[in-house]
Order: structure tokens, then sequence, then C-alpha cells
């Protein structure tokens, strides 16, 4: 759905750590085929073939974890309406200059329920280099420079932490996100929650750890254009020796196609999407609810539960 | 792209007559896998597999020709908004009566540029009978009543008049769409606009046909999962001796691919609307620019410029 | 490859028994999208949508287990020509008259290694039936009979005992097989063969259950068109209720797609059978060689080694 | 169908020249994706993803036009035997010596109809080169190395001439072929020819010109994984400036999904042939008839009846 009044126009960019960027990029842009945009200084930008923004993705070397999340607002304004909302919370809100990351103007970070993010509205959106480019005006590279997986364009992140609820909430009252999907557990308890603020079947999902169980972030995944592509993507990591983290499969919830897999330098998770989901237009929507029982039938219905026993990748220590 | 002022939420509906409700039946439900949800007296209310509303189609017998474009709003107070805007520009509103479509709260109509669109927000999602019922939450009907086309969800429509500049300038400017890519004919003017409130690359286009022509009704375009549905549409077609209008093809504008068949007793054309086509998330879209010579070496360049000698499937006569 | 001497041109049927025939008519014609030619008596006669053959499958009411799997020969004159060198090999052949199965002219069977295998090469194709007729002459039924599953074709079946070595030897002596994949297990002896006389990667495979176990057949498979069919087949099942044997998933052996599922009335074990795998035209053929531990990395290595744990299914108890 | 009595396994590969070996190696190699094996002195030899002979296309510097068409036997003799046939027949026969042509052994060719075939039964079968190779042993290049076209395997290619009825009467008697397929025209005569000696719909089709034209080659045609490769294909050469001869459509006869397109540098025309053909295992198949008429509602009835008005690609001059 696309909810009627989010200052949230859509998913921007994930920005994560790596103890080795090259690694990093042997296996975002070499194996996967994401897109470097520029490299300055110890971080790459990345994208997907159909990105218009200067990047989706940012792997700055030092470290591992993950920096924040960033979030692209409807309007300029709201950037400042947000900081101010984030100050009357009681929450820290830090300033980022505009070119700090580069492509993006002004933005602000704030950190809430251990997870950090950021929101901005004046990003560049850069062509693809000359040679790369399409020659096709609504394609930004050329397919000629695409590989069998070429992952399309960045769609959704999860996210994990001990007070998920209150999470979802503030997601739904502060940030307008609305709730497609939610999912309840033996214990009769919420367990997971699917809300976006654009038709998508989610742009952010969060599900519940235990409680005092620290904040992370569980994988971010990029749109393909179909399912082949997904089979493509494990028969490639086959040849690299790469083992996926799960899948290929079809999830319960958002019905999607998925395969996940781990950059075996910064352990950053990495989920392709791809096939027969929804897109739901509908402003009113009721959450769609499901319980551990009524998910059986549902094909990956061991991926959902308590899921498959991941780690989440932990924040880096922003103080 | 998800425009951030419109009252717009999404395309509803379609309303057209049909000289024959049997045949027209046979052609969409029989045919092409289209599912009727309720049909009172001479009005048949039709959806696709995975459409939520009450109907994205209804069909009533007596003449031909169209009745109205739907859109739903984004808030139940829009509705009012909008039918105060239509009058303080001049325009003659209709009421529409709770129930008077079935499955549809109250409702206004405006004439403008010859074309008669409707703006609803009440509307019911009942969900698909007993017995049809997917046993998956985020699912209408189930698969297992699916036909090899299944048109999954409405799409978009496209319109014609010969005072298009002015028509896409009032759907930007009164209605909040935004233009995702317009082509500029052989004589330097504008010949078509891509229009959006949501990422869809489009919920409605209009091209111009020569001053003085009468407005008209192109085409209703229902998504499919994918490519091989696109085909299977084509096989089945052919299985039925009905020639397709044209396609399958892939179109140079919006990437997605297309198969184009009327409904031998109404005429009302439908498209098949499936593939890599792109979702566009930027509130600040530049619209994508075409000119006729530029857009050679797209994949069906035969259907841009002028486009196929069609005809426009004319509005009825409402007074 | 195409066995350069092989008496075989193809795998014919498979002939099983079911406790409640009307039930497994709602499996494979209902659920699965199975076409049944003709139901005589007790038993239903089925194929796919471009099978030729009069069926490739039947149905016996009255008791479980399989009957036997018939191959058809490349000439006239190879039935008798195989039972002679049976019976020279000192086995038991039968003789079956013509229309003892329907559609079947004078076949021969015989037991090898607690196998039942039936040669025959007169068949009638007969056409499907009016009204279910394709009108494109290189297709059988039409795709408006068509499901979203819509097996295609028989493609191979798959047996297991405990003299398995000895067993692919006939199949490549006698019948004059051709070994494309080989299987070697951790104890250094082969597992399993994926044996054809067609380009197919393989029209039966077996595979070596302990000394001593009863032979039994595994399942039989059928083609699919695609991917989407194989994902669409899961869908279906889910709504009526049916949890796979395995899959969706691709085989590291023929690197085709697959989906199990067995009929819960007769516990036959179907598998659907799609995408990238390959086809062999080469004459000389060397077999591809696997083990244990050089299959790690292919995309299903869970299904190879001893595979699952699937019971197979015992041959009916001819004296 | 798989002929029971046919010398041939299989079409090996088409030799043509190129004006320009660089040239036709950046469409074939860049651009298309086919593999080099190995290049000595003025000739490529390249081959598709999973192709396991050395070559099945050679591209030779010098003029242009095709050299000849080259089918495998199914045994070693089968060489010598065909050769003798052909001198029975008043034909002249050609011996090539072990090596003439790189990765294959001796062999022999004839001039029939206008055409040359050759014929041979040694090939080697290089492994693709360390750091391309598959790790999966029943693949031969890595999916790493693969572009979004990725042609397969040889499939069949296409003759045209002015005696084709003589023409396909030899394939069938002397070469053993089956006709799968067969066109009648306008005028009663038949037209065109779809033979196999393997279960594809066809190794090899005909089509009859005018009497007195003189023999061509019309296509050689590579099998891709899917409908999407096919499309892939389209957006590449899109992005590339080359215009496809024709397609992407599906073809009445034969069923299979086409694009074609021919190389700037020699003229060389290539079908990209996938999607849901069919095969054809029976040994006793009678031919598919069509006529002009019985043809319309097929999905290319376009591309049948004289077919599109292309030229034929001529044999080079061999005196």
């Amino acid at each position: 759905m696309t909810a009627p009044n989010s200052p949230i126009a859509k998913l921007g960019h994930i920005a994560a750590y790596t103890p080795d960027l090259e690694e990093s990029l042997w296996f975002f842009e070499d194996v996967l085929g994401f897109k470097v945009t520029e490299r300055v200084d110890d971080t790459a930008y990345l994208r997907g073939m159909r990105d218009w923004e200067h990047h989706t993705l940012s792997l700055t070397e030092g470290g591992s974890g993950i920096d924040h999340v960033a979030f692209r607002t409807r309007t300029p304004e709201a950037v400042d309406e947000l900081a101010a909302q984030f100050e009357s919370e009681g929450a820290d809100v830090t300033r980022v200059d505009a070119g700090e990351e580069r492509g993006q103007g002004e933005a602000v970070r704030v950190q809430r329920f251990g997870h950090q993010y950021e929101f901005y509205y004046d990003v560049e959106k850069p062509q693809a280099p000359e040679g790369k480019r399409s020659k096709l005006h609504n394609r930004n590279y050329s397919e000629a420079e695409a590989n069998r997986i070429a992952p399309r364009r960045i769609d959704h992140c999860h996210v994990q932490d001990g007070v998920s609820p209150e999470h979802a909430a503030w997601l739904q009252d502060t940030l307008g996100f609305q709730v497609n999907e939610r999912f309840r557990a033996e214990d009769g308890e919420y367990w997971g929650w699917w809300l976006s603020v654009t038709p998508l079947p989610h742009d952010i999902a969060i599900h519940r750890e235990p409680a005092g169980t620290d904040p992370a972030f569980h994988h971010v995944s990029y749109h393909l254009d179909s399912f082949q592509d997904l089979w493509e993507a494990a028969d490639i990591l086959a040849e690299h020796g790469i083992a996926p983290d799960g899948g290929p499969g079809r999830h319960a919830i958002t019905r999607a196609d998925f395969l996940y897999v781990s950059d075996p330098a910064s352990g950053l998770r990495v989920e392709f999407f791809a096939g027969p989901g929804y897109l739901n237009f509908e402003p009113d929507w009721e959450p769609i609810e499901w319980t551990a029982d009524e998910i059986g039938g549902a094909t990956d219905h061991q991926w959902i539960g308590r899921g498959p026993e991941w780690d989440g990748i932990p924040y880096a220590g922003w103080e």
C-alpha cells in the first residue's frame, strides 16, 4: 500500500563496514554483479543495474557491521521535520553534511531501538558511465554489462531486536509505515512485521529476538527480474564455492522467491528477491495475520516460525 | 514514483458496456480467466486473481463503449475535496450513491476533456468464494482456480483525444500525477504521456490524436506473473481462433512485455502486461524523454511513433 | 546420447495399482492436470498434455504398487527379438495380447532383478477428444485445457534394488542403454546410474539399496514446460494441503529442476522435471562421474549421497 | 523421433567464411556470448556454453558464405559407409584428413543439390579452459562466464534451394532422416520440410525456392535455456544498435520461440531457439502436415507461407 501520510518515499541505501574492501568488492561486483558508482578513500558506493540513485549500498573498510539504514523522504522539508520530531521524542539526532556520503545532500540520523536510521532527500542520480550506459532512456546500465544475476534495484531490508513491538509501532506512528503482514508466534505474541510506505510487500521487516538481545541487521534485499536469475545466482555461487545461507525457495509471507547469501569478507547478508510476489496499492490495508499453524501448507513454512537460526549482523559501535 | 501530494491512491476500475454480456463473459471469464465477483441485473463485476477490491472491471449489457475510468483516493475526504475542486474548475460533477455500483461507497464523477472519471474511497474487498479461495492469506483466489493466463491485477489504462497536452497537464496539476515518460513525435510536439501516482511506470497513459478527434479509451491493462503467461495467452487465444491486436512484444516505453486483444463482443481492448518493466520510487522524477529517432533500437519501436492504427473505444453517450 | 544399437526407442508408460481409483484420479487429473484417455473397468489410462501415445500411466484399482515399466521398441521386430534374448538369458517371458492393455498391440514382459519390464511397439496415438484438442497440429491437447502445472510428457523413471550394478550392466548390455552420469558413494562403490537410449539425461535411473532389499520403484517423472510450472505445482499442492516429498530444487545430477509428490491414495511418487537440464547427443559419451565430496557445491547436494530416506514403491506380487 | 536406421547421430557444426574475422568475433563472442575454443591461422572455432565438441561453428577469414554443414555419425564405420554410398550415387566425395579441421578426425564431404555436407565421427571434446570451466561435471563452461544470452548448444540448421523435394527425399532415404513436420504452400506443393535423426523437432529444415534458384544456407540455430534469454538477446542487440532479422516470436512449426540475427560482418544468420517446443521420441512418426490456411491461428503465421523475404547465404565457391 502507499501510506497516505508517510514522510518517507522509499528505502534508500544500507551503509556497512567490511574488514577487507577488495574481498567484498570481489563478492559484490565480480560474483554478484553489483555496479560500483564511485570509490572514495575507504568507501565503495554500489548499486543495482536499474537503481537510479548514486548508491544503494556503501561498503567502508574498517571493522564490520552496519552503520545505518537510510530512507529517502518524499519532500525536501521532511528531513528537518523528521529531525524535529525525533528531538521531540527525546532522541539524539545527528546532522550529516552534504557530500559526507558521496552523492547525497544534507541528511539526519537518529538511533532508535538500537538501530541507526538516516533520512535524506537530496541525492544525485548519476547515469552509468559512458560505455556501460544503456541506450534506452528508461534503463541505467546496459544489459550488455549484466551478468546472469544482475541485481536490479534495492528492494527492502530486515532488522531484528528484543523490542520489536515498540519498534514496529514507532515505524507506523512516527514514520507512517503500514503493516502489510504480521506473524504471531506460538507464544501468542507477534513475532514479525512486514511494513511499507510503497506498494512493495515490505520496505522493512522486523522480527523479535529474545528480550535483551542486541539489535541487529538481518539482510538487505535486491530485486532480480525473475526466478531464472535467482537460480542462476545459486549456480554462480556454486561455481565460486560459496554456499547460500538459504534458498532458493518461496516465502510464505510476501510470496516472493528468495536466495540468501552472505559476503564472505564482511558477513553482510544479501537476499535476492524475485517472482510472483504482490504489490499492494490499497490505502486502507488490514494487516494479513499469520499464526504458526495457519502457515502450514505455505511453500516455505520452514522459513517462518522462529526462522533460520542465523546470526544477525551487529550495528557498528556508534556511541 | 509515488507522487507526494496526489489525492489518488490507484487506478480502481473500468466500467464498460457490451451488446452481449454472455458473449463478453465467455471471453473474459472462460477464455481470459477473469473472475466474476457478482452479477446483478445487466452488470457483471469482474477482477483478476489477486485484485482485492470488489471489481476492477464492470460490463453492463446495452450498447458499447466506456462509461468511466475510476480512481481510488488515498483518503475518504479526498472524494469530496476533489468534487469541490472540479466544481471550482467549472466542471459538472455527478454524485454516485453508495451501492449504485456494487461493492462501492459514495463516489463522484466528472467529465473532463470528453473522458469521464470517477473517484471513490469506500469499497468492499470480498474474499474469493468458499472453494475458490486461497488458503494462503496473502492471496485471494487459489492457484488451483487459475488458467494459464491468470490475470493478476489491474495495472493501468490508456486513453486518447485531440487535446492531450491540456489533459496531461490537468492530470498533473489537479490530480497530482507525475509524468514518468513522454514521447515527442516527428512534429516536435509531445504525442504521449505515461503518468502515475504509484511506482508503476504508468497508472494512465494518454496519447494525442488529431485535433477534433473524439476522446476515446484505448485499453485497460492487467498484470500477469510472467512472460510465460503472456505467451500462453497468445496460445490460448490461438486455440479459440481469436487474433491478438498486437504482440507479444516488449514496449520501448515502460520496458514491459505486452499482448493486446479485444473482446469480440464489446470491442473492449485488454492489454496483458508482464516482465521486467520497472518500478519507480523516486519522488523527484524527471520525465524520460523520447523522440522518434532516439527510440530506434528499442525492441518494439514499431509500437511507438504514431503507433498501431487501432480504433479507440468511444465513450458511451452520457449527456 | 542416442545409443547406436539399442532396440529401445523410449520409455513408454508405468502401470500401477491404487486402492482407490477415484481418489487417485482426483489427484492425478484434478490436482495435477493429467489427462484421462480412457477408463475401462478398473483401469484408467492417463497421459500428459503432449504425450502422443494412448497412455503413459495406467492406474488399476486393487492393491497398490507397480505392475510394470514399459519401453517402446524402435522397430516392430525388436519385440520378438528381445523376447528371444530374454529367454536365452533364462528369464521368464510373458506374452501380452494386443488390447490387453488398451491402445497397445502385442507386447512381452520380463522380470529381471525383481523388476518387471514390458516391451511393445504397436500403440495407438489417439488425438485429444473433440473440444479438448488443439487446433495446432503439433500439439495434442489445447492449452485452453491446461491447468498451471500441465504435465507435458513422460520423461523418465527411477528404480532401486540391492543388485543395481548387475541391473545397470544388463540395461547397458542387453537393452543398449548408455550411462550418462554415475555416482560413487562414500564406500567407493557406485551407488547410482542415470541411463538413456535418447538424448534425455536419463530414461531410467537406478540406485543401490542395501543387499537383500526388495526391488522397488522410486518415481516416474513428467516434464513441465518451465520452472514457473514447477513452482505453480508447489503452490497448487499447498492449496490442496498436500506436502511435496521434496523440492522444488535443482538436481546436481542432470541439472534439472524438480518437485516430488506422491499420490495420497496409491503412494505412487511423481516427479515434475523442468528447467535447464541438458540433452546429450554424443554417441560416444563417457559417463560423468561424481563422488560424494566432489558433488559439494552443486545446488542440491542434499539430494544425492544416500538421498532422501523415502520408501520405494514395491512391485505388486506377480508370481 | 529417433530414426531407427539412420547413420547420423546429430548436427555437428557449420563452417562459414567471413571477410573480417575480428569483426565476426566481436559479434559472436563479445555480443552473443559464444566461446572460442581455439584460433588457428585464419580460422576461429566456436561453440556454445554446453556444447561438448571442439566446435559447432567455424569462421574462416576470406570471402563470405558457407563452406559446409557437418553431421556426426553414430558409429566410426558410418563415415566410410556413407562415402561408399555417395559414390554409388555418382556423387563426388572429398576426403578430409584428421586435423584439417581442428579437433576433428577423418571426415568425408559430399556435394548434393548444391549443398556441401560433411560427415565425421572422431572429434575432440576439450573441456573449457582452466578458470572458465564449470566445477559441475555435467557442465562445460561455468555460468560465471556466461552473458545474458549464453547460447547453450547448436540445435539445427535450415537450408533452401530450387529442388527441395528431391533434397528432402535424399535426406530421408540416404541419410535416414525422418520428417517431423511439412508445409504445403498455396500451390498445393510441399514448400518446407523439418527433418530429424534426434528427438529435436528438426536437425535440419529445407524450404523450396523457385526453380533455378541457387542453393543457399538460411540459418544455424542455437538453443538458449529460456524465453528470458531470448528477450535478453533482443535487448542486448538493441544496446549494440543491431536490428534482429526477426522476432522474438513463436514458431507455428516446432512451437519454439525464436530470434534471428545476422553477423554484420559475414551475413551469417543465427537463430536463437528456446521455449516450449517439443521433443518427439516416437519411431513411427507420421509427418505433421500444414497448409497455408490451416496454419492460421498459430502465433507466428507470418513466418510461414513464403516466409520472410530474407536472402539465403550462398555457399562459397567450391569447384
